[in-house]
């Protein structure tokens, strides 16, 4: 058979071992959107993806009420691993935050990081409803990773504790020039910063702007909010230094 | 006086000619907004612009129910005019379509012109809506100016009364790499052009691609949503050719 007769129009995230002759069982929410929601019927085709084994090509072999089973039956992408780049934001309201989640996995990061500034209003963040939209946006974009997101975490801490060889770009308000300061360096791992509307403390900037494996940027001479300034980080640093150029 | 005694929080975008003594009559609505909402006093200062004279702190010289007056005071920034670029793009969805306006406000365009392309579902457009989105999100960023939307039109229509001096960027998914194709090209007057999600017709690709004015990036190996394409493609104007750099 070629890959042609495998159409499918649904991509689901599983956290399965996929492998060609694969039988996948279906959660029960699985189960309920695919049977319920999208009503497939068995020998229908859905492409599946977990993260680590590309994405396949998967027949509807069992469907019932509470759960059901998926056949894997080619592999229709390789895995395409984005850059070893992480997002790490203030978060913001509610339908900010889940945007930048979403943005985060389309445009290509491997982790998602959550941290409280000085200038964060929120406390606490619901991690499973920001690692589901994670999925869908993954879902829907067509890659085949779905970044983690981890939980909230303050950002001094996670600079007392950081890897001096993950490079960090952060966006200073306070200059101007963006995408030159990226030119003269290298790719590797990478995190992208952002403060809360409010910016960076004072004190939160020179810690910064003194640390030796951060690279300040600016994002033009307006004010962005947090969620437009993740997205354009995010595409500065993919044409520079990812899989975007 | 010094500019440091006019503290003004609140930035109202006004359709009415400012300078030193100008007194500015309140609309109704303003007027509900600044004593109803914000519960303003006389005495208060509110910044003012209106995409003609740069921004003013004016002072409430007179607060009632259904109206009121500002008196400016002094000119707290000059006109900052965005570089000549309007953003074409094809409606989507309410939230979405709302975001991608809020954010051409914020990263700097003059015009926003919702197109009708083959594959774009909608038939029409709240254009007065999208126009205080657009307001809202330049009296949030700190512009000067707010652009203007304009009413939704078919895009082969556009594409055949187009002024040849006006460069367009679209983002073609069939590509690969992004910026390069814009080092070679001048700033001067430009558009950006956004699809709808299921992307450009085959008829509308090859057009687009014969045209002499025209300029096909790509934005990285992922699907993006036509929204993060707006911005993604924004940015990438932005830091190569706009005011960003």
């Amino acid at each position: 058979m070629s890959e042609e007769q495998f159409q499918a129009k649904i991509r689901l995230y599983v956290d399965h071992p996929l492998a060609e002759g694969q039988s996948i069982p279906l959660e029960r929410d699985q189960a309920h959107y695919l049977f319920g929601v999208m009503r497939q019927p068995e020998g229908a085709y859905v492409a599946l993806f977990n993260s680590r084994d590309g994405e396949y090509v998967a027949e509807i072999t069992q469907a019932g009420k509470r759960g059901g089973e998926l056949t894997c039956r080619i592999q229709s992408k390789p895995l395409q691993l984005p850059p070893d780049l992480w997002l790490l934001f203030a978060p913001i309201k509610k339908a900010r935050t889940d945007f930048i989640v979403e943005k985060a996995a389309e445009m290509g990061t491997q982790r998602i990081v959550p941290v409280q500034t000085e200038f964060t209003n929120s406390e606490r963040i619901r991690q499973d409803r920001l690692q589901a939209h994670a999925i869908e946006a993954a879902e829907q974009c067509g890659g085949t990773y779905v970044p983690e997101v981890a939980g909230l975490h303050r950002l001094d801490r996670i600079l007392a504790d950081w890897d001096p060889e993950r490079q960090i770009m952060f966006c200073d308000e306070t200059l101007v020039g963006a995408a030159q300061a990226l030119q003269a360096v290298e790719s590797g791992k990478w995190a992208i910063l952002i403060g809360p509307e409010g910016g960076f403390s004072e004190a939160e900037r020179k810690r910064l702007h003194a640390l030796p494996f951060t690279h300040a940027v600016s994002l033009g001479p307006r004010i962005l909010r947090a969620d437009t300034a993740a997205v354009a980080a995010l595409t500065i640093w993919q044409t520079h230094l990812g899989d975007w150029s």
